[in-house]
C-alpha cells in the first residue's frame, strides 16, 4: 500500500475531537485510573500527546526539509509530559492539544510536500535512516496506538466486576504492549 | 471495586458520539478495509453495535427482570449485522446507533434499579449465571473492547508504510484477540 498523505491528515484532524468527545468530564474512574504501577491513565496519554504536538512531530518534519540525513532528531521524551502537565486539568489538556494539532496541520499543509519530499530521509536517533513519508504515516498510527491504549486501560477499570464475562472480553487480554515513538 | 452504575451509563452515552467523530466520513481506507480474511472493518463494528443494542443488552434486562435464572437469554448472533446493514452507508449505522443507545439509556435510567436488582441473577446461554451488574458492566466494556478493536484494524493498515517505527508501535503488535458477548 501507498502512503496518501490525505488519508492521514484526515485521521489526525480526527484525534483531538474523538478523545474531547470520549473523555471530557467523564468521572475519575475512566480518566485517572491506571492499569496500575508504572502505566498510564488516560490522562497522563492525553498529556504525552501534547507534548508529541510540540517537540516530536512537525520539529521533525522541519529537521528533515532542514537536515536531511546530516543531524539525528531531538529524542522524544517520554515522561515530559508529567512535569508540563503539572496543575492543569484534562479538559485543559484536551484543549490544548486540539489547538496544537490544528496549528500543525495547517503548518504542514502548507508545506504542500510534493512525492519528492516524501521520500527525503531524516536520521532517527535509534532507528536510523527513516523517510518523511514514514514519519508522518507514523504520527497518524501514532493517535491510534493511543486510542488503543485508552481503550484498554478504561476497560481494565472493569476487569472485576464484568464476572464471567472477562473470557468474552478481548480487551481485557491485551497484554499492554504500547510503546510510543 | 464495586460497581457504579453511574459511571457505566456515562460511559455508555459517550460511545455513539465518539465513533461518529472518529469514523463519519472518514476515507475508506479507514472505515472500509478489515485485518484480513474473516475479520471485521469498521463498518462492520458499527454494525454489530447496532445489533447489540436491538437484541442484546436491554433485552437482556429485560428478561432478568422478569425470568431471573429460569430462562436463558436469546445467543447472541455475532454475524447478524451482515445481513441488517446491507445497503446501509456508514453514516446511517452511526446515526441508527446513537438513536438506538439513546432510547436504550433511557429506559435503563426510567427502570431506576437498585442494589438488590443489581444483584438479581439471570441465566447466559454458556456463561451460566450471571448478575444485572455484571451484564451491565459487560454493556460498556464491550463498546471498550470495539473501540481497542477499531483503532487497531485502523492502524493494520498502516503497519507497512510506518516504515521502521512499526517496533515502535504497541497498536501493531496486538493480537486481535477481540470476541464479543
Amino acid at each position: 500500500m501507498s502512503h496518501n498523505l490525505d488519508d492521514t491528515i484526515f485521521l489526525l484532524s480526527r484525534t483531538p475531537a474523538t478523545l474531547n468527545t470520549l473523555l471530557r468530564d467523564l468521572p475519575d474512574t475512566w480518566t485517572l485510573r491506571n492499569e496500575g504501577e508504572n502505566t498510564w491513565s488516560a490522562y497522563d496519554v492525553v498529556g504525552h500527546l501534547v507534548h508529541g504536538e510540540r517537540t516530536d512531530w512537525i520539529p521533525r518534519v522541519r529537521c528533515i526539509l532542514k537536515h536531511g540525513e546530516a543531524r539525528a532528531f531531538e529524542p522524544f521524551d517520554r515522561f515530559a509530559q508529567v512535569r508540563e502537565s503539572q496543575g492543569k486539568s484534562l479538559a485543559q489538556l484536551l484543549d490544548e492539544f486540539a489547538g496544537l494539532r490544528s496549528k500543525n496541520l495547517d503548518e504542514l499543509r502548507a508545506l504542500n510536500l510534493r512525492p519528492q519530499e516524501l521520500e527525503r530521509r531524516g536520521l532517527h536517533p535509534s532507528l536510523g535512516a527513516v523517510t518523511m513519508s514514514e514519519l508522518l504515516a507514523t504520527w497518524a498510527a501514532h493517535d491510534l496506538t493511543h486510542l488503543h491504549q485508552i481503550s484498554r486501560l478504561m476497560a481494565h477499570q472493569y476487569q472485576e466486576i464484568v464476572g464471567p464475562w472477562t473470557r468474552y472480553l478481548g480487551v481485557l487480554r491485551c497484554a499492554g504492549h504500547s510503546s510510543t515513538s
